[in-house]
């Protein structure tokens, strides 16, 4: 419906505005110039530039100087996306400062390090968010530690459990997907400086001290070896942000189920004026979960981008970098996005209780079938048990009788008062661990 | 880099002017109002509603009366996308008119069959676009019917053919690219109006009529049964697109191949002030080719969006509708910056006929192994022809020995006369059909 | 679990039979073999080969007279897919006959021929099975045209319709399907005859009626210029097969929800020895459908390849054929596969019209709020019908009190009698157009 | 051309034995039947099981003891792929141990611990192929170190740099790699008993004491929350295959350049006997190289699958699973196999070291265009020297005149001696940290 999904008035209200700052063209262009500052930097105290010419550069290095209109025409014109920045930096750094600028790098030197300083920010934002999602699921796991759910597999009632039980499961997840992330930001997001292929040749084998100290001054590491034609460190990272979209449309995906009309378990807020049709009235959608899943599935279809990114031709290539310079950005946004997204529909999640109650009884007690085929095993082993059960239970749904007659009165079962059949058969009775799990994970505890 | 490729400084220069325009916020805006203002007045010949009424709504059915910042904070209320663009075009019409819009419409019929119209104008411009490469590889074509130059398979020297040969394979499969696009416009985009479920109910049956006459004044067919769940229409138009850009992807892959610094056959336009490099200025690089190929990949990671958004739950889904509102014009606006650009490079090719034809000499004749071979089997069969001319071919490669000269000495050679194995020898007297093939497609003969 | 799963044991039941015979390696090298037969004979025809030769060489293209082991062992030692199957078959044929195999032909002209032969067995099979399906959905179109069920949208109740209308757009889209594939067989299926780079210069000119006459005797269309580097047309109809795929994914991923066990609108056929899981004896899970999703993913997740596939470098690139090689087979059986189990699923399920009704009555009337706007449309104007309607049937819900309580007491309603308000509640009376759509699609009219 | 490449005679050959016996559907049986076994173990241990039942069961736990033709029938009739396996075990167990298999555990448990061993296994051999490779890559940078080379960037020759050099990028890549395998492999292979849907409420709280039992018998680390419904654990595995298969590819289409017929720089092995085509005698191709880019391609298709087989539905979902249990084998086989033939193929490579020097010496000295814009710059600053150079080299370069000559007649140049010239216009003079690099990663460095 519109291109410019970051801006249009219609879609910009999907992303998060704190992770789109980061990419904006002001932002990534200030990006550019604060690696250009940390180089000259590290250079004049390696003492390859003048002091003076390093402070002149890192004082003008502000983007709010730079003229974007001019910077466009001339890029179309020069055909390089950086040139014409460098020739308008030059300028306004004036000589001898502009003799020092840009010394020793080669464009994709700054661009790889100043994705990486943008990369760096995008990931603490989308750790906060999800640390605010968490947060939330921990409250709400405790809350409902004990609330009785039907446990569904393959679209059919499986066995109860509770909805804090549910919730512990997400938040193992997403603490795996967050811990992993955190342990790749560090290796993944690097400072580059190897000249045009990497050989660092226009420094007289001052290279690695450069990139040392240009990393030091920008909070990376040195990517040691920068070569232009590696790109599995950030693929790493952008394949961990698949992980934790993942988790995340997965959870949308339950949330959606959970507030089907003949569900009913969960919904998500409402406020007056929320609108969910331009023709039905009624209609109140689990909008925002419909969206994380779309949001999931921009991210997802972008990672493949990234891995077809790794084969670069010989020393550096841009068919594969003009590919990352516009997905990496789109990436970070919407991973945050997706963060930011879920956090709130988490917050604001409305929980029925009584109806995931109501729910787990649907089916007359055979939810619990394998608590009964457990205490039979017992008495006839477990392969017998199933047998017995499986022929009680599938003879009851299709004869459409009640299970839990058909159960009482069967053979097998007469070794059993009916008290402990009623026992058997309450799906309260069977949630295993559900409770203590829900408990551990709302303290924080990782398993 | 940047998010917002298309309106970035830095990369806008990528995309296509024209097909960009279409799909902008008030493009999209002012064709949503085209499908309101025919819906009424589709309406009103049908005395579905007063005809002073629909003049109305057709005569303020104008983007630039809107309000757009408060249409954004009014979607972000409502989290409805178009709700808003309803109450604003309300007011704008006054009553009565005003209770007459959007009368048995839902939402996505609107957005589907406005998407269709800047479908179908961008399908034109990327037909143009296309058009005029094709233009050019016809001249091409013809003047280089009879320049000679290696083929090569799996990356060697395989058979002598002319570069006109090469244009006309590529000639021959972008005009089935552009053939299945015309082909598929007329099925693929549809104007829909079918309710919120497709029933029709909102319109007592009159539902059918109504959509009919809407497609007529917009250009377009009527769905017929329009499903809000059914998107294989659009998918497949998608599809044929990803047909094009794979036919580009590989022309541009063998472009920056013959532009190889040790190939040289061919070279991109060069204009003083085109830049290569920040740090090594000789440096000439097939950018627009590279861009061409990072394009088709952009493209190519959005087509299993489309697919995957074939699958949509019931009636109505916006986990799947959301994806393509946002990746649909993303596609339409890529595949028309493909056609431009690719346009933009074959009509600047430079090509290099004697480097052509002194790479199709570099291996001393083996290119015409097959030409020999062919010569022998007249003699022994094409079983021991093969063999006899591997056994020679492979040893002179493994000894380092020039071919020509080990043939010439061969038993089985000598059958043949001096003259006689020299002419076999010619690269340009075994390139078979190619220069008929060029001259026929120069002619845009389609095979 | 495991590598193979076209043979085994654990997965072999997914795939239907019958297109799985056409792509074992004995189908292969049958097919392989009548190109060259064919080839053989189109020579003879024009002669450029003995007819006895000729006459030979179809009569000992048997694949059933090779040794498959020695083949793989020949394939290993050469590293080449076929000169071993030209060398056993040389043997097979004797002089002078042996001399004629493969005249003209390079080794992928006989590959891409003998996979368009396969590819055209297969995509009968697929439309039969696919027509095996449509054939029992147009019965249950027609038995169902009054069955009422809930419209969805969003995964929430939007407006009645019946079942019929529901299968009706099925069948609609799956009959688009079909046609697709039916047009684009011809023109993807065709008889390539280029040799090494397409040039026939190995035919001295007579290449266009080699291939004319073979593919006449094969039955497929001549390929013109045969390019070995072109996959457009391959990948086109594989593209088709892709929305049949999504179509199919679509279907299945409806019937999931309606036999989830809080719908129970449709079951999956049971019998008797069907399990559902090792240790729940009660389930009954709609694994046929579930497998059909299974099936669509990997058949979804096989498009990228061919498009990846037609970016071949120059005239021909192993990189590229290697991977279809093996992957068009496996699509070709997912998809007949896809259409099989699709036809199995709907001819045995399952159909609850009492709770499909009792369903629609779950929100006691909300389904029908657009029924009512309507009604007041007259009065009012569809906007301020929409926002009155919007009032009541939001109120009803934050409050939990009952629809129809709320909107008999509402002022706006005070203008229509009880009798008629209640009519306008009933989900049956607002079906629009769901039962002749129903009828006319149960009939093979195509909308 | 086939299905079951793994085993068919065309393209059985492209996969490693070792990996792909792992996978067979016997081995597959009989890691199922080794986690059955330590369950009972485990179980046996901690009273839940007879010692002597858990005796039986482990004696009895041996693939070969099964029908699989049976086993195929009965799963088909089952719809189940595993009952039928445990009804044949309890039948070779015989009672009292066959009431005892299987205790608490649902089949999932199973297939997932089993695929996690089944995993490990792979990675054992994938690691061991890429030493394998790693070590001859090691020798050969250390042999290449001050090998002269052409750096290429976008194509075109960049800067001058030693083989070694490049040796020593792809080495620090694929450690990379290696490493994160290795790290990720103990947190993505667990063992998981949680029962039907995770709560363990079979084993009446004993669930993670016997899935620590169990797991310390298999040498595996317990899933902790056997949740069915999380797959992050293995995706993030794969990813990380994924990037192996990055790494791979990229070098791949390397030495596929590099062995260009213009190029010539390396070359596959060639032994008498290998084949490269059925039509021309002489050829002699990379394909080795191009099999690996083919393997890398459907490795990364595949990824795509196991992201989206993390959005499963509820607490288990075979929609999801089926697509794994078919894929996650593909994937380790395939992977596995690229180790593997890069290993060959790295193993084998011929080196023209006369051939990199001459095509280093190609652009007559632009490629050092740098080396004197440095030298320039002390004297008039970066920005300056960009300019001046970029003046000559491209004057020269559109003038078809010598660079060199221009050059020493430049004004800006008259300020260096003929020598200092002459020096800086030696590529072999300008390698930077070439050599340093290579040597460190011939000895194992990793940076």
């Amino acid at each position: 419906m519109t291109i410019g999904m970051f801006d249009s008035f219609i879609t910009r209200g999907w992303f998060a505005p704190d992770v789109v700052a980061i990419w904006r063209d002001t932002a990534t262009l200030q990006s550019w110039l604060d690696v250009e500052a940390a180089l000259a930097q590290a250079e004049a105290g390696l003492g390859l530039v003048p002091a003076d010419c390093a402070a002149t550069i890192a004082a003008r290095a502000r983007a709010e100087l730079f003229d974007l209109a001019g910077l466009n025409a001339a890029i179309n014109h020069a055909q390089h996306p950086f040139v014409p920045v460098l020739k308008q930096f030059e300028a306004l750094c004036g000589d001898p400062a502009a003799g020092f600028i840009h010394l020793g790098a080669t464009t994709q030197n700054i661009f790889d390090t100043a994705a990486a300083l943008q990369m760096l920010q995008s990931h603490q934002l989308i750790l906060s968010h999800l640390a605010r999602a968490l947060l939330r699921l921990r409250i709400l796991a405790g809350d409902h530690a004990k609330t009785l759910q039907a446990g569904r597999t393959h679209g059919q009632h499986a066995l109860p459990m509770t909805f804090g039980f549910k919730l512990a499961c997400w938040i193992d997840e997403l603490d795996r997907d967050g811990a992993r992330l955190t342990a790749r930001a560090a290796d993944s997001f690097v400072a580059s400086l190897g000249g045009a292929i990497g050989t660092g040749a226009a420094l007289n084998g001052r290279g690695a001290e450069v990139e040392a100290g240009m990393a030091a001054l920008l909070g990376l590491r040195p990517a040691g070896l920068a070569s232009r034609s590696s790109y599995d460190r950030m693929t790493d990272y952008v394949a961990g942000l698949g992980l934790l979209s993942g988790s995340l449309e997965k959870i949308a995906t339950d949330i959606v189920f959970m507030n089907r009309t003949e569900v009913g378990e969960v919904a998500e807020a409402f406020h007056l004026g929320k609108v969910g049709s331009s023709t039905m009235p009624q209609k109140r959608n689990p909008s925002t979960a419909l969206r994380l899943i779309s949001l999931g599935r921009l991210l997802r279809a972008r990672i493949p981008l990234c891995y077809e990114s790794m084969i670069r031709m010989d020393e550096g290539d841009s068919s594969a970098t003009n590919v990352m310079d516009v997905t990496l950005p789109e990436i970070a946004v919407i991973a945050g996005s997706m963060a930011a997204t879920f956090a709130e529909l988490v917050e604001n999640l409305v929980i029925n209780s009584d109806v995931m109650a109501r729910n787990a009884a649907l089916t007359g007690g055979l939810i619990v079938t394998e608590a009964v085929m457990m205490r039979l095993t017992e008495a006839v082993g477990r392969n017998d048990a199933h047998e017995i059960l499986y022929d009680i239970a599938q003879g009851a749904q299709s004869s459409g009788k009640d299970f839990a007659t058909v159960l009482a009165r069967s053979a097998s079962m007469q070794r059993f008062s009916a008290e402990e059949i009623s026992q058997m058969l309450h799906p309260a009775n069977y949630t295993g661990r559900s409770e203590d799990v829900a408990i551990s994970r709302s303290c924080g505890d990782k398993g």
